[in-house]
């Protein structure tokens, strides 16, 4: 992994060396002063295909750090551990660093996206129990399917981190299925990703917003997500502001 | 489905009327007089590529035939319940009537082929617990892999089903690994497939040959399988006929 490092002026004086951890499809991770603590930049990008496209969206890194914010701040809320420290500036929060977990846990309530096509199946329709896919984290191998039994095999997780990662999935997802639904959207799918903390335990990390999820309008079925993106069907910043606008008020009454 | 009905000629006089009811990429299934038998037929003939490759070798089916019919009899002798009833020629044998469960079942002991494409790993390395797969039966769709939750969600099969499947998968690859060890070869991974009988009981169906199955030779690692014909290595009869050579003499000692 590349290292980049970053002096930080303060009238023109180095006050800190800052180093670039990892850049990502949306994001990029930061070191901080502490060894525990890590500055996440969301950027104003989005990109489809596993990364083959990308492209430039004004004000969608601000969008969805405030989404992914108020997301986290519900779970934890609701008691769900997660690396998540504070919102610090339009585009930046602090988390707690984490060995990530090299997996992408996908849970699925309606049938869409890839999902429909590799079995065939129309999108739209709700499935009987949620479904929950594994992904192995890797853009060289463009994040190929993988299963428990393989996980386990390969050393990547254990049979136990697994059953308490997918726990922690259906309770997030019993969550915000609510959540998302009083602020009519159907939370249609979504992947997360977990890390485990220096004393070893597991928490959720990443983010939460319309890149990793499909949200539909309850009423209209609209898309609500990065599919508008993806599918070129409306402005990824105006879906996304909608989102965020949405979940303010329905978290306000909440409150 | 087509049906094809082939009038069975006796003297010149039609005795019979035999319905084909699938052909595959090496059998053929024909209805017969009793409605809970079935009449398989192994073609000379392998296909690669799921389908997309199709050759003619003389010998190959009498040879498939002729090994499935000893594991099958040897798997029956172990306790396992199966399909298979009698082998009645050199290309046919005489099974029970099942509905197939549309999954395969692979079993891998050893990194290879798909497994090793897909996680970016080396063939060859033994895996530290067998790996278990299941591939949803679609040459449409390509048998996409599919999970446990997306199995029992989309109705393919229960729990419990799945569990009672994989637990005859686990006691085969016992039986087997043993058997081939004994006969110089290694069972690097295998494909089962399962139906369900006329009163509902799961058992071991389809065949068990080297179109399904790889084994590479103890001493030299040479493939014994039909990897020798993906991969353009050696005559798929002559090695067949070799992996059938071994398993008669070792099945003879056992006996």
């Amino acid at each position: 992994m590349k290292l980049f490092v970053v002096r930080v002026l303060h009238k023109g004086v180095i006050t800190k060396m800052e180093k670039l951890l990892y850049t990502g499809k949306a994001k990029q991770m930061w070191q901080t002063d502490d060894p525990e603590v890590l500055r996440v930049v969301y950027m104003d990008q989005a990109t489809a295909l596993n990364g083959k496209e990308k492209d430039h969206f004004a004000g969608k890194g601000k969008a969805a750090n405030a989404i992914s914010t108020l997301v986290f701040q519900y779970l934890i809320q609701h008691g769900i551990e997660t690396h998540f420290i504070k919102k610090l500036s339009d585009n930046e929060e602090l988390v707690k660093k984490c060995t990530m977990v090299p997996l992408e846990f996908v849970t699925r309530n309606v049938i869409a996206g890839h999902f429909a096509s590799r079995y065939g199946l129309k999108e739209g329709k709700v499935l009987a129990t949620p479904v929950q896919e594994t992904f192995f984290k890797s853009d060289q191998l463009d994040d190929p399917f993988i299963n428990e039994s393989a996980t386990v095999a390969l050393g990547i997780a254990t049979h136990d981190e697994l059953a308490q990662m997918w726990t922690v999935c259906q309770e997030v997802d019993t969550l915000l299925t609510h959540l998302f639904a009083k602020a009519g959207m159907q939370l249609v799918d979504f992947k997360l990703e977990f890390g485990h903390l220096s004393d070893g335990r597991i928490v959720l990390a990443d983010e939460f917003s319309p890149d990793n999820c499909r949200l539909w309008d309850l009423k209209t079925n609209a898309h609500m997500d990065k599919d508008v993106y993806r599918r070129n069907l409306a402005d990824l910043t105006t879906t996304y502001d909608k989102v965020l606008a949405r979940l303010e008020e329905v978290i306000a009454e909440e409150q």
